[in-house]
């Protein structure tokens, strides 16, 4: 059992971690560590009792911690590294639940020269377009996949540790590099997100002539519900793996002028033969999902 | 009541309609007309009670009959109108469940010289990615909206007995312009499932290489559903309204690359900018379905 667990930046993710935490008896005590201007939200994290207290002083929220989680979005986690340098110890371990890994690892380079031992970077591969500590969930993580990119020079200690710890909170803990994890999840995550941003922004122009949304079906409601997801979280996300977002995002362009060229030729063989790909490749893909 | 209701092509969208019409007792008898190939189908349809009986031949099938539904894939529905030209009633009334209705109207006037007086062609905005009549739903229509798009040569008896008739079903019935209703359908419906197939078959090429889709998560499966949906109908819906969706797959290519550009700048104002836009128009569909 941990004495005391740090997270730093209590929304969706991070207020689930406490949650899960608490709900599995996996610590003492918990904090968060915020900015002044999240006041309302670190407010509510406590009167929710997600954590016992929280700070605005990095040095007395990390005092005695034993695991410190970093879940802001990632575009911030350079700043929070080297905020937590300042008080960094050797005993604790530190994860983060960025949804990049390459990009992590760079702002830990940059911040210490090389990834500390005891910092293990994890991406728990679980969430909801809705945000902040209200959506917070204790069973978020339970039978989700959680992927850990090691380095190295990690020290085998700390990465049990932090393995056991996402494990206790339900999660399925697989390893990769941090490369193939960016190349995977911005076929399986960002460009998805990216997508439905980009047609509903497109619609929502249209929609503000002339009312379309109103004949939208389910199909569309769920095409398009990660496109409620949060803004700040995306962006830094999209900035932060762009190096393999932008083959990809060019990729999808090439398959849209082949579909318009099917349409224009009249193409009903390509068609049918590219929708019956698609429809097999799903199947492939819930079969791997029901496993 | 109805004596008897005739539904040609017992699939998702024809078995539905037989259920929802059985389950609320709007006609004594049932039955539908169908392809030999489509025999164990229409089987199946009996066998589940969905059908009283079922024909291959048109003559058979739509005596005394005084509805008639076309719910075919649309690209079979000029066929099936000239099939059905020669035992046309005047007495009974026509409508169709196809999705796209310029082609279903300009199919009428090419089997009739104009759309019959007593056809009035429909769509209910109501489906799933499941096929065929196992997925048959006698509430599939329950609130749903369902537009028609009628003709100034439509009578105004026949107009009426079809919109009371889906009405019973369940559907809450709005009348449009078949163009209007082709370019609302594709910027909700058709290019959304476009964009999932086109995703889908793109990223089932790289799963062959190497496995992605074990790492993927909710919102994935969520935003890929449509993609399962039936590609013989897809296909049919595709080139039957090819030109509003030619426009707006150009017009989402250029989203597409106005995001290439945004990345390769790190505009990250401009990004989350588009992203806020993009939640801010879904909360307004999410409005707007909710009502």
């Amino acid at each position: 059992m941990l004495n005391k667990l740090c997270i730093v930046g209590v929304g969706l993710i991070g207020g689930s971690v406490a949650s899960a935490a608490r709900k599995r008896r996996l610590c003492s005590q918990i904090v968060a560590l915020g900015r002044q201007e999240d006041r309302e939200n670190l407010q509510r994290a406590k009167q929710l009792g997600i954590v016992d207290a929280f700070y605005y002083d990095v040095g007395k929220a990390v005092q005695d911690a034993d695991c410190i989680v970093i879940a802001t979005p990632v575009g911030a986690i350079e700043a929070v590294l080297a905020e937590l340098k300042k008080h960094w110890s050797e005993t604790a371990v530190y994860t983060d639940a960025g949804s990049t890994k390459c990009s992590v690892i760079a702002a830990a380079k940059k911040v210490f020269g090389e990834v500390p031992a005891n910092f293990i970077p994890a991406h728990p591969i679980a969430g909801s377009e809705n945000s902040g500590v209200d959506a917070a969930n204790a069973d978020l993580f339970q039978d989700k996949r959680l992927i850990i990119t090691p380095l190295p020079n990690n020290s085998l200690q700390a990465l049990t540790m932090v393995q056991q710890f996402w494990e206790q909170l339900g999660a399925s803990v697989a390893s990769m590099q941090a490369d193939h994890h960016d190349a995977v999840l911005a076929a399986t995550s960002h460009i998805p997100h990216i997508l439905a941003y980009c047609l509903v922004e497109m619609l929502g122009k249209k929609d503000e002539q002339v009312e379309i949304f109103q004949y939208a079906a389910g199909g569309f409601k769920d095409f398009t519900r990660i496109a409620s997801s949060d803004p700040t979280m995306w962006r830094d996300i999209c900035l932060a793996n762009s190096q393999e977002i932008i083959p990809m995002l060019q990729e999808l362009q090439d398959r849209l002028e082949g579909m318009v060229q099917m349409l224009e030729n009249r193409d009903s063989r390509k068609l049918f033969e590219l929708f019956t790909y698609a429809n097999k490749a799903r199947r492939r893909l819930l079969d791997q999902i029901e496993q």
